[in-house]
C-alpha cells in the first residue's frame, strides 16, 4: 500500500491560544482525520502558538552578546537570545553559532528563528515539544475519538552536507526509532543498519508537501504503520559520551 | 494534491549484468510508472547490480589494517577495503571510523555493508552514483518514452543523533537542492532556510516504505513537482573549508 503525505492548509496568522486543533479541523484534509494518521507540525505554529515570540526590542545584550554579535557582524540581542537558549557553544566559526540547546538539541542560533514573523521579532524553539505534541495528541483524541500519531518538525542544517532537512525535535503516540539490533536480513546475516530514526524520515517527508513561503504549517502521513508505544526527542540525542563530533 | 510513497517489490538476488529497468517494468507498479515520477533505488541493489561485490577471502591487508582492525576489534580486511575507499579519516574511536570517501561522502565504515548480501562478501558503494541514476533514467525513457527522476539512497548515521536515515548519494533529472537564498516569507522577511536538501529528503520519505529487511529496493515518489536541472552528489557535499565538524 502506498504512503501518502497531505498538506494542510491554514491561512489564518497562529497566535497564543488558537486551538490548533479546530484550525485543524475545519480544513477539508483536516475532516477526513483517519485513525492511525501522523501529523506533523511545524515548529514555527507552536511556537507561535505557545507565545513562543520575543519583542527583540526588550532584550538588553550582555557585553558578552555585544561582543560575539561584535566579532561576527550578528545583532547582539540574537546573539543573549541564542545564549539563553543554550546549554553550550559547540562550534562558533564563520558568523555560524552552532550550540547545543538547552533541550539537547545541536543546531545553529539555537534555532531562533526571524522568518515568517513580523519585523522586531523572533520565534524561539517549543519549551518542551513533545509536551506540545503530546497536548495536540489527546486534544486530537477527545475532539474526533481518534487515536493518531504527533511530531514537531523543524528545518536543521546537518554536518558534511550541505542543504537543509527536516527532523524532529517533539514525539508523540510514536516510536522514535526502529530497532534492528540483533534482527537478519535475507541471508540470515545480522544487519549493519541497527536502527533508524523513522520520526526524522516522516518530518523530512513531511517537508517536500510543505515548502517554506506557503501556508502548510501541518502535514498528514497516512498509511504509515507504527509502534504506538510513545516516543521522545530524548530517544533522537545522542549522549556527549557516545558523540564523535562534540 | 497529495504526495504518494511506493514501494516495489523485487524478489530476484540482483547480480551482475541484471537489467533493472526491465525488472522494475515487471511488477505492478513498475507497469504503472508516470511522467515526473521519481524513482529511489537503494545503494544495495546498484552496488550489486555493478558488481561492486567483494569476495573478503581475496583481501591481503596492509599491516595498517591489521593494527587497526586489531586496535578496534575489528575485521582487518574489512578496514582495508574501508582504508581503500578512503580519502582521508575523520574519526576513529569507540570501534567506529569514520572518513571521508573517494566520492567525498563523510559516514561510517566508507559505506562498506556486510548485510544483505550472503557471507563471506561485502558491497563497496557505487564507484560513480550519479552515473548510475543517470543511466536508469536513460534506460526508464528509452524503454517508456517517460522522463523521470532517479535518486541513489543509502543509509548513513548523523552527528548529534541517534538513529540513520536514508540520504542521497546519486542524483539525475532532479535539482538536488531548493535555493530560497533572496526569498521573501509571507511577511515580506528574508527567509532564514536558504536552501532545502529535497533528494535527501526524498530519499528519507522512500525509506519508510521499504524497511531493512524486506525486499523493497525500488521505491516511486508521484505528485512531487520538481526542477528538472540535473543535479548531482557534488552539490550536497560540504566542502571542507566550510565545515564546521572537520
Amino acid at each position: 500500500m502506498s504512503l501518502q503525505i497531505i498538506p494542510v492548509h491554514i491561512s489564518k496568522e497562529i497566535v497564543p491560544g488558537d486551538d490548533l486543533i479546530e484550525l485543524l479541523l475545519e480544513t477539508r484534509t483536516g475532516k477526513g482525520l483517519k485513525e492511525g494518521d501522523i501529523l506533523v507540525f511545524t515548529q514555527k505554529i507552536i511556537s507561535k502558538q505557545e507565545g513562543r515570540k520575543i519583542d527583540m526590542s526588550k532584550i538588553k545584550p550582555t557585553l558578552l552578546a555585544a561582543g560575539i554579535g561584535s566579532a561576527y557582524a550578528k545583532d547582539p540581542r540574537i546573539v543573549q537570545l541564542i545564549l539563553d537558549e543554550t546549554k553550550r557553544i559547540i562550534r562558533m566559526k564563520n558568523g555560524i553559532i552552532i550550540s547545543e540547546t538547552n533541550h539537547g538539541l545541536v543546531c545553529a542560533n539555537a534555532g531562533i528563528d526571524e522568518s515568517n514573523i513580523e519585523a522586531g521579532y523572533a520565534t524561539l524553539l517549543p519549551k518542551n515539544a513533545d509536551a506540545s505534541a503530546q497536548k495536540l495528541r489527546r486534544r486530537i483524541k477527545s475532539k474526533t475519538g481518534k487515536t493518531v500519531a504527533v511530531i514537531i518538525s523543524d528545518t536543521f542544517g546537518r554536518p558534511f552536507r550541505e542543504g537543509q532537512t527536516d527532523i524532529a525535535i517533539g514525539v508523540s503516540g510514536i516510536s522514535s526509532i526502529i530497532d534492528y539490533a540483533g534482527k537478519r536480513d535475507n541471508f540470515n546475516r545480522i544487519l549493519r543498519v541497527t536502527a533508524i530514526a523513522i520520526v526524522d524520515e516522516l518530518c523530512s517527508a513531511s517537508e517536500l508537501v510543505r515548502g517554506k513561503t506557503l501556508r502548510t504549517p501541518i502535514a498528514i502521513i497516512r498509511n504509515y504503520k507504527f509502534d504506538k508505544k510513545n516516543g521522545s526527542l530524548k530517544d533522537l540525542l545522542r549522549a556527549k559520551s557516545l558523540d564523535l563530533f562534540r
